[in-house]
């Protein structure tokens, strides 16, 4: 998964180096709930348990105060000049997806406690805390709705979500309970836009826009937001053998949506996924009575995104009539277009400068982040700020997802000194005592 | 479910009467693997024992010998006028599909039974031995290959079915073990040709054709063969921002696939079902790397199906290099048509017309069934003749399937009255040691 650390890896052979942050990595990787090397680690789970433990001690380790907040993100905290200073939060998420790659949040988590500890340890002394967040959820995987960690924090947690059940009936609530957290204190876990200067969050591209310009890293513009849907598609269930006239097959009307959803959203410049799809009641003889899939619907603007959901809902409605089927939508996430600030943008920007010189490429490439992150949710509070590393092939959310030791070092350099860029312009914070 | 028995019933009160077929229907159901009253009973559970120990039960109370045979079929026997005869066999099924009626085979071995009973309480000597069979496997729910028990008793077991496997992972050779069976025994539950002078099954129609005819009875002319494929489609799994060129949704190619099977099948009067489909790794925000879904195609004409799954192969394997996915198919079932005979559809036809007198109807309809049937392996053995019971609406694999009361009484007395005219048109059988 990765390459030797080149030269240009200035902490070669330090703790905080390329090498640490990489093994690292493979050690979260080992706590998993699925067998055979896959890795599954879901919010409030066992595992989730274990690698916020893990990344508790590593944050202690760079000289940082820590606590698991209400919500289960992993916190931890360095004082700046003067103590009780609004804190640059830099962060992440440790929770994946089914079968999941190792670096996807995961590299972000680490790279900002390695640079925490990087600056702990050169005794600088900056006009803000930093502090380090290492979210429980941020892909969804277990209860259908994202960023559960980072809304937490954001003070934009809904009560709705209490009722959310994962695949095994518990509700989040009695999950919460099950971890050990007290769903009353939910509130608790809020921060006020006052705690912070800002947010700056490393991860993997997952795109291949970086690859195909042979650049490690990158800026992000904005992020694209991301609408989710669960549709059923109810039609009955009968043996096989039942001619055309009398067949109401919620399969077929499931599988005739989906190819219209991706001819659509296609045309209309958007990305469309169905990740999801599940039959009743699934056997090879009994036409499907029932069809649940999930649609993930986002793209650079959010009108347009919101004008191809009308035309899907309308185009799901049409393909059923036809079928005598029937069709519900559920709406499951909906997070607006997130823009990243033209400072955390510069600040970035200066980073990656720093690390090989203006002369690899004329000026670091800004690129849309397709994906969502945590920085959505976190810009609910405070401006955000994000730095892209390299993927191979643009994988993510797969067990081929790799970044090269190469290009982790080279993040690491610019988040430092991204970090460092923003202490340098903000020699007073608005609530510094000094 | 049932209507109150109409005058029709000739057997009203008695203990082998319509009113005690379907409770011990009623019955059966409370055996079943899900919760909620909904029916599953798959092959070689804990709710086969259960089912095979009642229907021995009845067997027994109707005047016959019972044994389980080395595959958990459960049999039962009246000797003939003298002991030793070929026998008349009579059955179906107990087994279920997922979410199932409570009529699909389990209606025949009951009629079968109650048929029985009614004929040794007769008193009657038969020139032949009469025999009823409970299958333990037609649907394939569990081991997903289909007429298992049936192919058992015919002989026509294969040694590769030994490690098919279902889901737990426990293979066929597993389960035999821990059903208390002995697969090195398997042989032994075999039949041969001089055995029987026949079978004869009642079944539910599974199609709105007698209902759309106002008929209650049907004689089967054929029953078309199926031929099930496992189809695997793998892309690449990866983030749900992905772009569309970086993309390889092995969901998506099989949408277009089901989508443009239904389309060539209809096109080629034929019946194609997608009944099982998953996906991998089946979450919102992933593409799916992996799509496997089953195909079952029937028709009327065997050669017509094989032309059309030329068709769809060589479809899959164009929607699959346009969207640079992998396809690979794997045929789990092909049965050939099976032909009823001229002699027992004269038999049932004659048993149909002694019910209501030939008035009701100007001859008995005769339909292709679209639905596979153990009859089928059983033609390896012998001749077959099956009588179709109108069930509501065409429905079946489904909880809604349903038969009345007045029905089920006609199909008594009609599947008495073909017993007794194949008794009457065979007054000396091959080895009759008269």
């Amino acid at each position: 998964m990765t390459t030797p650390a080149d030269s240009t890896n200035r902490h070669d052979g330090a703790a905080t180096g390329a090498a640490v942050v990489l093994e690292r990595c493979d050690e979260l990787a080992t706590h998993s709930s699925l067998p055979d090397g896959l890795i599954e680690r879901v919010y409030l789970s066992p595992e989730h348990t274990a690698v916020n433990a893990l990344a508790a001690g590593w944050m202690r380790h760079a000289g940082m105060d820590t606590w698991q907040d209400a919500a289960g993100n992993q916190c931890g905290r360095l004082e700046g000049a003067t103590s009780g200073l609004p804190a640059l939060l830099l962060g992440s998420h440790l929770d994946t997806v089914p079968s999941a790659g190792r670096y996807d949040g995961i590299l972000g988590v680490l790279t900002a406690i390695a640079v925490v500890e990087r600056i702990a340890a050169s005794g600088r002394s900056l006009p803000f805390a930093l502090e380090v967040v290492a979210f429980g959820d941020e892909e969804g995987t277990r209860f259908g709705t994202a960023l559960l960690g980072s809304r937490a924090l954001a003070g934009t947690w809904l009560d709705a979500w209490w009722e959310l059940t994962d695949e095994a009936g518990s509700t989040l609530h009695d999950a919460f309970v099950a971890f050990g957290l007290d769903p009353a204190a939910i509130t608790s876990a809020a921060r006020t836009s006052n705690d912070f200067v800002g947010y700056l969050e490393t991860h993997i591209e997952q795109g291949p826009v970086l690859e195909d310009n042979g650049l490690p890293l990158g800026i992000v513009s904005s992020i694209a937001g991301a609408r989710r849907f669960q549709i059923t598609i109810t039609g009955k269930a009968g043996h096989s053998g039942t001619p055309w006239t009398h067949r109401r097959d919620a399969l077929a009307g499931a599988s005739e949506a989906i190819v219209a959803i991706e001819r659509l959203a296609r045309d209309a410049d958007l990305i469309a996924t169905v990740g999801h799809l599940e039959v009743f009641p699934d056997a090879v003889n009994v036409i499907a009575g029932r069809a649940e899939f999930s649609l993930d619907l986002r793209g650079r603007f959010d009108a347009d995104r919101d004008t191809a959901w009308q035309r899907i809902e309308t185009l799901l409605e049409e393909i059923c009539a036809t079928r005598a089927l029937h069709v519900a939508v559920h709406q499951t996430h909906s997070a607006p277009a997130a823009h990243c600030s033209d400072r955390l943008r510069g600040v970035i920007a200066a980073g990656i400068r720093a690390t090989d010189g203006p002369d690899n490429w004329p000026e670091p490439l800004e690129l849309l982040s397709m994906a969502g992150h945590d920085a959505m949710a976190v810009a609910h509070l405070t401006e955000i700020g994000m730095l892209f590393v390299r993927c191979a092939g643009g994988v993510s959310h797969h067990p081929d997802e790799s970044v090269t030791e190469a290009d982790v070092a080279r993040a690491l350099d610019a988040f430092e000194a991204a970090v460092l860029a923003l202490a340098a312009e903000h020699p007073a914070v608005p609530q510094d005592p000094a």
